[in-house]
This record gives structure tokens, C-alpha cells and sequence, in this order.
């Protein structure tokens, strides 16, 4: 940052002139430090550096300044600012057939916090978004329960509710990457990823009304779309802390994330997190559907498939730099970045500079929740060297993120789904970041 | 909630029928179910409602899923689903002379949670929103410091920041009812309060960047709109939890609520968290400018002013019921609401059914952080009788949350600001909910 000079000039007349034209309120102010002014203070030199018209710095009154803004409720509800438009949730055009049965990615480099804007979470859909109608939206429960219900969205919303923070991905985030394409950019690497505050009923709250008989072991969950998206959720998982979600970060799901409600599956694979949700049926096996059979399936190096494979475990990737973020000057700079398990809380982030030789432990940033995405943050002092930068997280229980060919030689090559290995950026000697592959 | 009769009809042919219509994927399952039917479960019940046809319930296809939605990044920024349209910031037409210089209220009454959307954030400015251009603005720190620092967007990201979940709300909040205005909407009683994840770089980093010199014991933050919003703040609030904040909720600020750059006073009145921050001036005394002393000051009944104001004391409201969520039905109901305090975590919220004679300890939902929104919540019984609905909020200081008329008793009635004391819900026998001020 500039650091101003100390070379002081005596700029008070022109400093009472450009005062004059100010309005009436700000002219006091600015007077005060006018006078300081001559008093010789380090003000003087910044003042002077502005009013010498170098550039438009403060207290040189911006153009925006001079004229009155938009009102309220001009945007009843808001939108970013015209200067954010870059950054919008992006598609890979060859990774699926059309955009129908496709997917989105959340621009993580440039996100902050834990807490992804639902305008920029990631989408996943396998028959595109419907327009559901809550009026006449219905959730089925069904199959081995007492008490068979169908329940409006009123009704749902009038059982206790609850709310948490927790990531959301798709089990295919990093997929393409596991026969070893570069995707240059953090938001086709990792950005099948997003973290929201869910709000749902408790999906044992509702379990529990209708009543669940003796030998109950699954639960088939169905979407609304045209797709019907199916999935089979274990009982334990039902009954332990999955909801049936209808309000994400403060206001009612968006349409692409299963408006009016969804089911929400925490730390598991997105899928699980049934969509449009319009039926439940409770069984006692599960149901094999063509979504967790030909998809969400992991194929192991001897073709067979990995049964089940619902949780994402620990992960990490540095946010900054990454390829959308090149480091742009020398000097103590802030590396970032997100770590997160299906399992429960991030315990701790490792950081290496050079490809997994050495690590130093980061910092974990704001607060630590379970299956949240984690801020973690180090302070690195850049000089130009080249770097391999790689983050290492660890969860509560203990499970420590895999190498590449650690994870390789457990899963093989076949797999799409699931890869949580360690991710390397390659600093280059002018900054510029690079995807590479390190065992 | 609807639980499905138990007169089953054999409806296996229609099934079979309806199911040949179904895509092949969705045939399998759907037989299935079919199949059950003729073992005579309750499943058929269930079945036998819908393709008896009275309503278009599941198992019966909707709509929407006939056909596909629409396809990934058609919509690369996400909006509300079209039947939320009515979720919006709304104004008080008469509240302010024109909407340059006003206020927007948060619809509170369909909020879950503890994040407020950010194109739900309240909204208050005096001079319009302006269009900042983040490349072109500056930040000064100036005054009793050794180094006058003038920082570009870029420079100011550099430093290391924090994110922090805390609630904002204008001091004016319910500042019509000091009086007795009765307005008829939560939305518009208590709307000025919104919660978000900030993200910034803590101002006690930049001003040790820039050195404080010794005797300093204010800062002056100074916004670029054209009100040149200008507010004093102790040198030791500025150094504690105050942060520089670029990003609401993972993303970049929205215009209104300061793009790109804004002070945050985490627990103070919203008018000090300064927008559009363009200056931050040290000094060893307060200024006294225009916006701290023609406006937000509390004026006491002997015609003093109260100095100075600057904390969101603790303060709850019931957001459901609330006039515009009546009570639908008899029987259980979840009673809802939120509560807040600047001084730190909410510790305890308790809940009247009866104006304030007695009194429940409400369950505290989810995240209780501190300088946060809070959720809170109760089941109650309801049999059509009249309910005088109150919430009483403790925090962590053993701050308790006045009635009316201990409030009026210590700040008069002349102010508009911080009126904090215990809001009470009329609930009628059909379950109307009016607004009425109690003791």
C-alpha cells in the first residue's frame, strides 16, 4: 500500500476554494482539516496529494458523491452491485450431454465467509428446475409407517423447525480430475461446493407422527422434478440429523435448490439431499433406483462398486492464490482457503509451500461448525520464488486428507465420484497459479 | 395434518394403468407400490386418495414434472422463486419525506434463521445509494496517526480479515410506537434489523498499519454518498471488535448496504457501521457532526440529550404469530421469534401468554453467538382463546428487556430511537394478531 510522501506544500487557498463548493454540511469538516493544515500535521501531505489532482482520492469529492442516489425500495429485493457481474455460478459445457441434466459451480475464489449467497450456490439437476406450486405441492409418507400421510406446506411448516449451517456438494466435485484433467480455474475444481443456513423440520419429528413399524431400515426419498429423482437413505441417517428443509439462509429455497422443500442429508453426497421433495417411503431395504445404481455409484479399480458411498469426507483446497487469483505483488501475503468434512467438524489445515515436503499448521478462521465449510488462513511472505501450494485437513475423527495416489490406490482410476485428495497449485515465478498433479 | 382414511378400494388396475404412462425409469417403483397395494398396507389408502383424483397428491404426476425444468446457469445469478414475490423490503410511505433519505424494513415475519438474504437487509441511507466504482475508490486514515494511509479495494483485501455472523438494526427500530403509533406489521414494527456474515479486516490491523499517535481517542469514519454520512467512534470500540467490511454474506457487499467498503460496529447502532467508508479520521475528541447530533441522539424528557447511545440494548420479538402470520388452526403451534442485544449472546428468552403476569423460559434455537440475531421458540396449545403474546429477552450481561413503561420512565417519550421494551401481540379468538401497547 502507499505509504504518503512527507513532502508538505501549503495547499489552504486551494483547499478553502474546492470547500466552497461543497454543500453546507461537509464544509466543516472539511475546514477542520484545512486548518489543521497549517498546523503542519502528516494531513497536509495527504490533502495536498489529492487536491494536486494526481487522482480522484479522498477528500477530493468522488463523482458519485456529488449527486443524490437511488432511493429505497428502488430494489425491493436487492441485487450485487453492476460492478460484480463477473461473478455468477458457471458450467463446463463438454462434462454433460445438455444443460438439462447438468451442473453449475460456485465462483469460490472470490467468495468470503462461510455462507455461500443462494443466488451463487451450485446447481445439480437431472431433468432441469420445475416450477413447483407450493399451494399445490403434497409430501407423501408412506410404505412402513402407522399412519400414511400427505401433508401441505403449511402443514409441514407448523412442525418445530430448526436451523444450522452446513456445506452441501456434489460427490462429483474434483471428478473430472480423477484420470487426470487440469481444470484451470477453483471454480471447476472444487465448485460443486457451497454452505448455507438450512431451516427444516427434523425428518424423525415427522417419522415419528406417522409412526414407523418394526423392521423399518430405509427410506426411499423422491423429488418432484421430471427426472423424480430417487435416492435411499438408511434409517439411522433419517432419524439422526437429516431434515426436510424448505428455508435456506433466511428465506424460502430457491427454485434450484428444491423450492418449496428438499430433504437435507448433512455431510452426505448432494443427491442424497432429495430435491422438490414430494414423497418419503419407508422400507426395509434399499431400493436400487437408476440414480444410485448407473449414477452415484463408485467404481472400483476391479469394476465392482463401492457400497454405499454417502459421505463426503475431508477436504480442503486454498482459495487464494488459485488460478483465478494470480499473486500480484511481493511480500506478506494472505493465503485462504476451505476445509470441510462429512463427518464432522475440521479439527485442523496443514498448509506446504513445496508440494507436500513441509507443512505448517493454518489458521482456522470465524467459526468451526459441524459438516461447515471452515475458513482456514495463513500469512505468507512471497518473493517471487516458485511454490507448490497444497492444503491438508483434518477432521474431528481423525481422518486425515488423502495424496492422490493414496486415494488412487484404495479407488482406483474408474471412479468419478468422491475425490477428496489433496489439490497442488503451482506458483509460478510472476505469480500466475496453475493446476498441477502431485502424487 | 391430513392422515389418510383407512377405507381401501382395490385400485391396482388404475394403477397399473397410470404407472404404463410413467417413463420407463419411474415404472419400476411405482409397481412396486402397486404391488404392495394388493397385500392391503396402508400404502393404498394413500394411492387410493390420489387416483381417486380429488386432488393432484403424489402419487399422481404433477404438472411440473411432465416436463423438463429449465437447465443449469440459465439463471447464472439466482433469484427468489415468482411465488415469493411478495417477499420484499417494503417503507412507510409517511415515515420520511422522500425515499432518498429513508428506510426499508426486512419482512421478518417469513424469515428463518438467523441470515438475513442480502436483497432482504434493511436498508437506511441519507443521500440515496451511491454507484460506487471499487477501482476508482480510496480509503484515507488520517489525522493523529504517524503514517496517513490512502488504500485501494485491492490493498485493503490484503490485509487479513475475519468473518463474524451479527445482527445490524437502526436505532430507530419501532421508533414510531415511542408515542403510540400503532403500525399493523412486524414487518414495519421491528423490520430495521437484519443478521449477515460480515467479512473485513479488523480496523485496530489498519490502524496499527497507520499508528496511532499518542492522545488519540476517537475516529471519524466518513462514507462517500452524497449525505457524506460522518460518524464519531470511541478509540476503543474502533480497536475492539470493529471491522472494515467488504462482504455480506460470501459475497461482496450490495450497493445499499455500502459497496465496496463499509465500517461494521458489531452490536452498535446501524448508523455507525458508515457506509461507503471513505475516511477514517483519528482525533482525541468526538466531532459532533451533523448526522450524531440534528439526528441519533435521544432526547430525554427534560429536553438533554442522552450521550452517548451508541448500543443495540437487548431486545426480542415474536415473529409468530404476528399480524401478518394469524393463527390458522387450533390445537399445537410453534410459537417463533427473535431476539438480539449489542452487549454480547442472548441468555435466556421468556415468553408471556397472558400481557406479562406469567411467565415461560422459550427454547433457544440453533446458533446463539454473540451480537447475533437469536432464534427462540415454544410450542403452545391454542383453543381460540384471546392471548396477549409477550417476549422478554435476558443477555449474557443480566441486561433484562423493559416493559413500556419502565422505558418511559427513564428515556421520556421524546426519542425515537432505542425503544427496546417488551412488544406485545394481541391474538384474537379467530386468531387475528393486532399490535397494542401494554404497561
Amino acid at each position: 500500500m502507499k505509504k504518503l510522501s512527507e513532502n508538505t506544500t501549503d495547499l489552504l487557498q486551494e483547499i478553502k476554494t474546492e470547500a466552497a463548493e461543497l454543500p453546507q454540511n461537509k464544509r466543516r469538516d472539511f475546514m477542520l482539516n484545512g486548518l489543521k493544515l497549517t498546523a503542519g500535521t502528516a494531513l497536509a501531505t495527504a490533502v495536498g496529494k489529492v487536491v494536486a489532482g494526481q487522482e480522484n482520492l479522498p477528500p477530493n469529492v468522488p463523482t458519485w458523491q456529488k449527486s443524490l442516489g437511488r432511493g429505497v425500495v428502488s430494489v425491493p429485493y436487492g441485487q450485487p452491485s453492476k460492478h460484480e457481474a463477473n461473478l455468477i455460478r458457471r458450467t463446463v459445457e463438454w462434462l454433460t450431454a445438455d444443460k438439462i441434466a447438468s451442473i453449475s459451480m460456485s465462483p469460490l475464489h472470490k467468495m468470503k465467509g462461510i455462507i455461500t449467497p443462494s443466488g451463487l450456490h451450485f446447481e445439480r439437476y437431472h431433468g432441469g428446475v420445475p416450477e413447483v406450486n407450493p399451494d399445490d405441492h403434497r409430501i407423501m409418507i408412506n410404505g412402513m409407517v402407522d399412519r400414511p400421510l400427505l401433508l401441505t406446506m403449511d402443514e409441514l411448516m407448523s412442525f418445530p423447525s430448526e436451523s444450522h449451517i452446513h456445506f452441501l456438494e456434489c460427490p462429483a466435485n474434483g471428478g473430472m480430475e480423477w484420470r487426470g484433467a487440469q481444470m484451470e480455474a477453483l471454480q471447476f475444481t472444487h465448485g460443486m461446493l457451497s454452505g448455507s443456513e438450512w431451516t427444516g423440520v427434523k425428518l424423525s419429528t415427522i417419522l415419528q407422527e406417522a409412526g414407523i413399524k418394526p423392521g423399518a431400515k430405509w427410506v426411499l426419498a423422491e423429488g418432484a422434478d421430471a427426472a423424480g429423482m430417487t435416492r435411499s437413505i438408511p434409517l439411522d441417517k433419517a432419524l439422526d440429523d437429516t431434515l426436510v428443509v424448505f428455508a435456506q439462509n433466511g428465506e424460502m429455497l430457491r427454485p434450484e435448490q428444491g423450492y418449496p422443500v428438499r430433504l437435507f442429508t448433512p455431510g452426505w453426497e448432494g443427491n442424497t439431499s432429495v430435491k422438490w421433495l414430494r414423497r418419503l417411503e419407508v422400507g426395509d431395504m434399499p431400493w436400487a433406483q437408476r440414480e444410485e445404481t448407473s449414477k452415484y455409484t463408485d467404481l472400483l479399480a476391479d469394476g465392482k462398486a463401492r457400497k454405499h458411498s454417502f459421505v463426503q469426507e475431508v477436504n480442503s483446497v486454498i482459495t487464494s492464490p488459485c488460478p483465478e487469483n494470480p499473486i500480484k505483488r511481493r511480500g506478506l501475503l494472505q493465503l485462504e482457503g476451505l476445509a470441510w468434512s462429512g463427518h464432522g467438524k475440521v479439527k485442523r489445515v496443514d498448509v506446504s509451500l513445496d508440494g507436500g515436503v513441509s507443512w505448517q499448521t493454518a489458521r482456522l478462521k470465524g467459526l468451526v461448525l459441524s459438516k461447515s465449510l471452515t475458513r482456514f488462513g495463513m500469512e505468507i511472505n512471497w518473493q517471487g520464488e516458485p511454490l507448490l501450494l497444497q492444503s491438508r485437513a483434518v477432521d474431528e475423527t481423525g481422518y486425515v486428507q488423502p495424496t492422490l495416489s493414496q486415494l488412487r490406490e484404495v479407488r482406483g482410476t474408474n471412479s468419478i465420484y468422491h475425490k477428496n485428495s489433496i489439490h497442488t497449485w503451482q506458483v509460478q515465478t510472476d505469480g500466475a497459479v496453475n493446476n498441477v498433479q502431485l502424487g
